[in-house]
């Protein structure tokens, strides 16, 4: 008999079909009522055992955790919390689960405990719900770009050129520790390696992503990037999905246009299509909230605050202008600021970035023209402002709770900008020459931005933890499972 | 004034709009028609100059690879080839292309020759078509799931598990190989490691993939896979993305069918949304062959093959029946076979499975059952056969050209059977504690297989080397760009 998915069946009115569910307890009340989870839905379907006509052996093995197959007739619920429910005429375990050694009981487990069993925190409602926003959200980003005609591009993991500059970087080598090639200076000979050279996992598929778009026109990749930073933070991880898009063409503002419209289409499609899922996660939020002083609270709980974002303009404004706000803001006259913003040219932190977003404009802001000394090489060179000063066209959007979510800019397409920028900061001109390939013929105006896709899950779900939207973290000093 | 993109153009009959349109100048003919592309589509806009009335200058600047802006009124074309052309009023270079270096000029270029310039191939035809395939396989793969509810997750690229056994891995680390950390017997002290432990990239994301599914019910992975293999093959790279369902309560006939259900969706994806490009690709396949003697031409072309698969029930048999066919079969009497068939747990080669899909039953096979000895420790063990030979529930799906596109199996389920095999195969059982939970807790019958996504962009555009349908191939001794 065929099996039917518990999320067709929680909606259904069609009573009185014989129906086979397959799934894991997740509950068994009274000797008679089996809360029963196949992982479609976050729900669970009641099922009612006629437990006088049931063999005890078979009772005892309805343990939480166990997997079951049950058969019966699908009727209207009389009990309280479900329309409908299974009455069992055939029971089957398939797997037991020992009550005395599984590790999930019902009841609540702190987040910490079912990080150290990530094999198993899948199967809580928490993080059934979580998985489930975040393929929307992935799913809702390969259709975004589709519909616009973009191609999907899988820019390379390996990388040989280490000039991408976003960060620290993992060797990738099949060379023995033990019997290192060396040249005759000393160095190691990396000609022995598997590549034939040095090769590291990718901080970025920009690089590669624009040279795709120089032909395809608009292009984005959607892959994991690595960061081999020692950084413990609850916003950090060494191995996380990023989504670059690169456009010819495209001009700063219609760089900023596609990222909001971006950001907007997947959390619209996360409401449209994850309702449950973010109501359970809004009510796990308040909950967790109503455990810190009422100052640190949220102003808005989860769906309010991502309906503000679909509802509101992201504000636009310059580098030059938040340094304004932010110098003359109370936290910074009050010395509130752990890094107080003293003049043009420091680098914003995430104290900051949190001030312009949730004190100061009460919404989504999309920061551009930043200082060129703290910014990367590809960045496109502003005229210099009336003070002289040295600007690109960057552009960071800043996410209430979350700081930047978006990092992009206009490029450099000019050739001679270009590489003077790379000499001025010691980037290999030599090495990069394919790169520069793109300016030397038919170079064109053209923009692109990466959003950190965890990010993204994190905002969305309202987690506070990155560590909790990614099935197995990689951080410093742990690659479990 | 706002862009069009060329696409949206060559099917429209609304003239006499004023239009923009950006791109790269093909050809440029009789001072006076320009071929455009913007990458949209594979075919090209005809511009026409006013010469008499253009600046010298810029004319010469219209070259092969320059990027132009050009704005007109778009008219009905008298000329043959297109239906629509843009009469040019505005011209403007964006960016200049000297024809004395810019590799590409408008000529037929080997495919040799374009993998060395593999960040200039996308703007071929050849190469635009075959990445607008790419973007639609890609793109139906996450529809397929997403439609059957299953959960796409990013399993992890960086593991401390070597147990996946599924081939040579690439190490990943931050040990500086000049000063590398000993313990006091001399080996490696990974616990200075990045991760406090030694590193691989993934070979398969499977084993993460099946805790997912024993809980969620049915995944899917898109991802990176990677091995360390010397193999400098048209049909082998070292980074590849391969797609890797696996779903709860699946038998291995439920796995068969979900897997040719998925193959026959996405080529029918391709054909209904790739027309022009896979038309494109069919007429280059043939072009190809022309070179071939006849004996090794395809009796088919590449649109009639891929219907050919849409059409024809892909045949299920045993390993032990395909032996049987492969023993009595022409080239084996004959000797010409590489590797002859001779008895009962011979590996298949590539030779055998062309000769069972091509020649023998001309269409996809599913193999099954195969003897335990060559297949992988989880797959789920048989009762011996009436011989008392041990086989697997394991099934590859073959086709024609390329052999193995589909690898998968039900899992071994029962706890013991697979703490067995594991001992017995020195897979070490303690490391392995978090997957061997899910057989521990609420075990199930499950399912799952993989799909080398490469396999499957070389099989529809009808391409012959591997390297030419992934943007930039890491192989031995190559890891450029």
């Amino acid at each position: 008999m065929k099996r039917t998915k518990i999320k067709d069946l929680l909606n259904t009115t069609d009573f009185g079909q014989e129906i086979n569910v397959q799934g894991w307890v997740r509950t068994f009340r009274n000797n008679q009522f089996i809360a029963i989870n196949d992982g479609s839905s976050i729900n669970n379907l009641q099922a009612v055992v006629d437990f006088t006509n049931t063999d005890e052996a078979i009772l005892k093995r309805i343990t939480t955790g166990a997997a079951i197959s049950v058969t019966g007739d699908l009727v209207e619920s009389l009990g309280k919390g479900q329309r409908v429910e299974l009455k069992v005429t055939k029971l089957e375990i398939l797997g037991d689960s020992d009550p005395e050694k599984y590790p999930l009981q019902p009841k609540k487990h702190s987040l910490e405990f079912l990080r150290e069993i990530a094999h198993l925190r899948f199967r809580t409602t928490t993080f059934n719900a979580i998985f489930k926003v975040r393929h929307a959200l992935a799913f809702a980003v390969h259709q975004f770009f589709h519909e616009k005609g973009f191609v999907y591009m899988h820019t390379p993991i390996i990388t040989g050129s280490d000039a991408e500059g976003a960060g620290e970087m993992f060797r990738v080598s099949t060379i023995d520790f033990d019997n290192i090639p060396r040249n005759e200076d000393g160095t190691v000979n990396y000609k022995e390696d598997f590549f034939g050279k040095s090769t590291n996992l990718t901080v970025s598929g920009q690089l590669e992503g624009e040279l795709a778009a120089m032909a395809f026109g608009e292009i984005y990749t959607f892959g994991p990037t690595f960061r081999a930073e020692n950084s413990n933070t609850t916003r950090h991880l060494a191995e996380f999905w990023m989504i670059e898009p690169e456009m010819a063409f495209f001009d700063i503002h219609d760089n900023m246009d596609l990222a909001e419209e971006l950001l907007k289409y997947v959390i619209r499609y996360a409401l449209d299509h994850c309702g449950e899922e973010l109501e359970f996660l809004k009510g796990r939020l308040l909950e967790e909230e109503k455990q810190k002083p009422q100052a640190e609270r949220s102003d808005m709980d989860l769906l309010s605050k991502l309906q503000f974002c679909l509802e509101n303009s992201f504000e636009r404004i310059t580098y030059t202008e938040a340094i304004q706000i932010l110098k003359s803001s109370k936290p910074n006259q009050k010395k509130q600021f752990k890094y107080l913003i003293d003049e043009w040219g420091a680098d914003l932190q995430s104290e900051h970035e949190r001030y312009l977003v949730e004190k100061h404009f009460k919404k989504p802001v999309i920061l551009t023209d930043y200082p060129a000394d703290i910014k990367s090489f590809y960045m496109r060179q502003n005229e210099p402002d009336e003070l002289g000063r040295n600007t690109v066209a960057a552009m960071d959007i800043l996410f209430p709770g979350i700081g930047e979510i978006v990092g992009g800019s206009q490029r450099e397409e000019r050739l001679e900008k270009l590489e003077k920028r790379m000499h001025d900061m010691h980037i290999p001109v030599e090495e990069m020459s394919w790169f520069l390939d793109t300016r030397r013929f038919g170079s064109a105006p053209h923009a692109g931005f990466g959003l950190g896709f965890e990010r993204l899950v994190l905002f969305v779900t309202g987690m506070t933890n990155i560590r909790d939207v990614i099935a197995f973290p990689r951080t410093p000093n742990n690659a479990e499972f």
